[in-house]
């Protein structure tokens, strides 16, 4: 892996001085036109050894290009907000939006990688993070993100002159501390280590690219050129999106059966018995809401359903019971300018809850393999690809101790034609239907088969589906709220 | 202040069972109008004595209306990122958007007013945080929010008698703590706190309504129908903006002498000189920015100026001496959709630094001065209030550490004529020049009054402008960076 950066690679200063304004010209001409396409984020990563002139990369690439469409990120220590929080929401927070380049120092791979070097954690543990970061990679490239990874190097022998050429030198001295040697003895560690990630994670959409590290003015237009290459060849290119892939149709069931029509739609409760289950839930929702042991934990709801399932009532019969200090509801609509700006999962990302608060999702990501499949707002290699994105996302969040559970509220076509007719009569406005409703009802197998895929392909252990026979209000909301219980109370008991 | 509210109102089941249905629907339909129009914001202050039913007024209005389209805030102890930012910061991130209902418990009134009962805070320290209140407020509503203020009071007799009560059940003793006896003793003071910084905050746009916590059925029908009647009045009104008084006109010196044309714009710098000042003042900024002291301080940079006065190659002076991992440049454009839903000043608190970073605007919140001014983009009344709501946000970002400083780059009308011309002949397509560029200098006299207005209101001194003469870019560029290195050394002087 770092074999020919080890050459020892030189660019003379007279060359240097010759070919930089050129490549900086080149470089801000590029810039402006990724700015004014506006088409796809720019996504640069910044690792390598200590010394081997990552920061110095970094300062020159905000001289060279206009910096005020470069937002640069360090990542240190992570604050309160984001140690409650799945590791990749910080990283999902500053992702740049299209049109802009964002330059991660110090990024998703670096703590995986000095935490294998410690030996703070297992290679198991190294595997699973370097799949996710496989994964966050690959949703990027296929969101059409231009993903850079630039690895810089520097041989041992390379690394010990550097630091010993520091200290002779008084002005230079401080900037070797013991800290430096310490690093500099686990040198085979590290670069086994690396070795091993950028094997893994040199992909076909976002490969590594090594930099020998030792002469400044090779480093620089290296990377420099690269640079301007990429974004060039990327510009030109018509499609944005890497997955212009045709899946392979899904199988239907032969003999007609499917979750959904499978369901008994006519189950029902009385009114006596409606009231008398919701008062007992309601309060053992209430009680589990003020567990102690609560505090470690979030819970993420998910409801989705055909138009007039009842979603909304259903909602409020599970946040009535519990203070309204401690949920927040989010009512998924169209996505605003700054989240069409950003891959799908962001906007949901933002909303990921920390520890000890609960948020319920009024539609959610899996519009995506829903009207977004159905009604083609998405190719259908983009919904094909969602089924894994939602399992990660939802995994990521299940093992930062969220507790999450979905709901599909169905209602028969008949029944939802009674409350539409219904709706239209009633004074309250907000019930009105629109025209997209009734193109809906159109479409009503198309969602069924939706739904179905939908649900065998994302329903799992830690993020389950709850399909709710709603044609019954009363019945649906009591299976909601136990569901909910018994899904908290075993959540809890796993401590 | 409180003296009806210790009436001992009742309202009686029978009465509350009848009138509740009602007032239930009237919320749900009045909250479908609000959301439609999408036209203002309510912000719903919750606050008053521990047990006279804060908390479940709170979930009756979640349970009443649609909690989907409100969101409810409860500001526990401030969290890192909240702590190093100024202290309203965390109120901003909240403000509900237009069309949405933001109800705030534990708000900008719990902490003063608890400091004080407390002692942790003297006379003046409450007063220049209910002169903050103040201003805020203010800013709210002038930009049109809907801001309704609820004070839950008990009586003292009230107040023990529920204690006692509460500590007879067994199923209920575990509710009273000794905290709720010891914050029974401060009740005296409280109360006389609360009375004071009620008087002050009770405003004609924003006044406390007092409610009588005692009874249950009292206080939820008093609060729903003040929040119903105040939405449907306000609904009913066309004008969202509250202040569409005519400001008088602002008075020009007599002699036509001003601050811009009194600059001596043809000051310049030889290259040689340039070049020596150049390389001097930026190793002088780079040190700077490394100081141990910056840790506990932000920089916060203004840059504004005529079109084409050079800007951006000042900013790039200054960015290319500080490590890129520790500055942000915020081009401002015009605002995205959620940034329209909001209050003017919000995209800038969005960017307010945290401690030991520095953000550079490329142009500011003073547009609305200055360009808003001179385009009539907004009302004469929202401009001339900006002056203040501008000298408050600086004052603010101040007070919590932040070195501010403000540049004004001044071209004469002749250079800039020059400066375009050359632009479109450029290679470089960034220095495109848009029809709206060349219409801006048909009301060169307008801009030049707004800035003059902008310095003499706005130039304090926790946030002085610099007016930079900059016919030579060489000269602007040096002016720039020695004021920079001045102040900012000047600023961790002071500790």
């Amino acid at each position: 892996m770092f074999e020919s950066a080890e050459l020892g690679h030189k660019i003379d200063k007279k060359t240097y001085q010759k070919d930089e304004p050129k490549l900086r010209a080149d470089l801000l001409d590029v810039q402006f036109d990724l700015k004014e396409a506006s088409r796809f984020p720019v996504v640069v990563l910044i690792n390598g050894l200590d010394g081997a002139g990552k920061g110095e990369m970094v300062n020159l690439l905000n001289a060279w290009m206009d910096p005020r469409h470069i937002e640069t990120h360090a990542f240190p220590a992570p604050s309160e907000d984001e140690r409650e929080r799945p590791r990749m929401w910080r990283f999902w927070r500053a992702l740049p939006p299209k049109g802009k380049i964002g330059i991660f120092v110090g990024n998703w791979y670096t703590d995986p990688i000095v935490a294998r070097v410690r030996g703070a954690i297992k290679r198991p543990e190294l595997t699973q993070s370097v799949d996710e970061i496989l994964r966050l990679e690959k949703m990027l490239t296929d969101e059409g993100a231009l993903v850079l990874k630039y690895w810089f190097h520097l041989s041992k022998k390379g690394q010990k002159s550097r630091l010993e050429k520091l200290e002779k030198n008084p002005r230079t001295r401080w900037r070797v501390t013991k800290h430096d040697w310490d690093l500099f003895k686990d040198y085979d560690r590290y670069v086994k280590t690396a070795e091993e990630v950028l094997g893994r994670t040199s992909t076909g959409n976002a490969p590594w690219i090594v930099v020998d590290g030792s002469d400044e003015n090779y480093r620089a237009l290296t990377v420099g050129r690269h640079l301007l290459e990429a974004l060039k060849k990327r510009l030109a290119k018509k499609e944005d999106k890497t997955t212009r892939i045709s899946a392979a149709p899904l199988a239907r069931a032969l003999d007609g059966r499917d979750l959904i029509n499978s369901l008994d739609l006519a189950q029902t409760l009385t009114k006596k018995k409606y009231d008398a289950e919701l008062e007992r839930l309601q309060g053992r929702l209430n009680v589990l809401s003020r567990d102690p042991r609560f505090r470690s934990r979030s819970v993420v709801l998910v409801f989705e359903g055909n138009d007039a399932a009842g979603k909304g009532g259903a909602i409020r019969r599970v946040t009535s019971s519990i203070d309204a200090r401690s949920y927040q509801i989010v009512p998924v609509a169209a996505p605003t300018e700054e989240e069409r700006a950003q891959p799908y999962m962001w906007r949901f990302w933002r909303h990921v809850p920390r520890k000890g608060r609960m948020v319920i999702f009024d539609r959610s990501w899996y519009g995506r393999v829903l009207v977004e499949r159905v009604e083609g707002y998405c190719s259908e290699a983009d919904w094909m690809r969602a089924y894994a994105e939602i399992n990660d996302f939802e995994e990521q969040q299940s093992r930062n101790g969220a507790i999450i559970l979905k709901f599909w509220l169905a209602v028969s076509k008949e029944e939802q034609f009674r409350r539409f007719k219904e709706r239209e009569k009633t004074r309250f406005k907000r019930f009105k239907i629109t025209d997209e409703d009734w193109r809906n009802r159109d479409k009503w197998d198309q969602y069924q088969s939706a739904v179905c895929d939908m649900v065998d392909r994302t329903s799992t252990e830690q993020a389950p589906w709850v399909l709710v026979e709603a044609n019954d209000k009363n019945y649906a909301r009591i299976k909601v709220l136990t569901a909910l219980c018994e899904r908290i109370e075993a959540e809890l008991k796993k401590g």
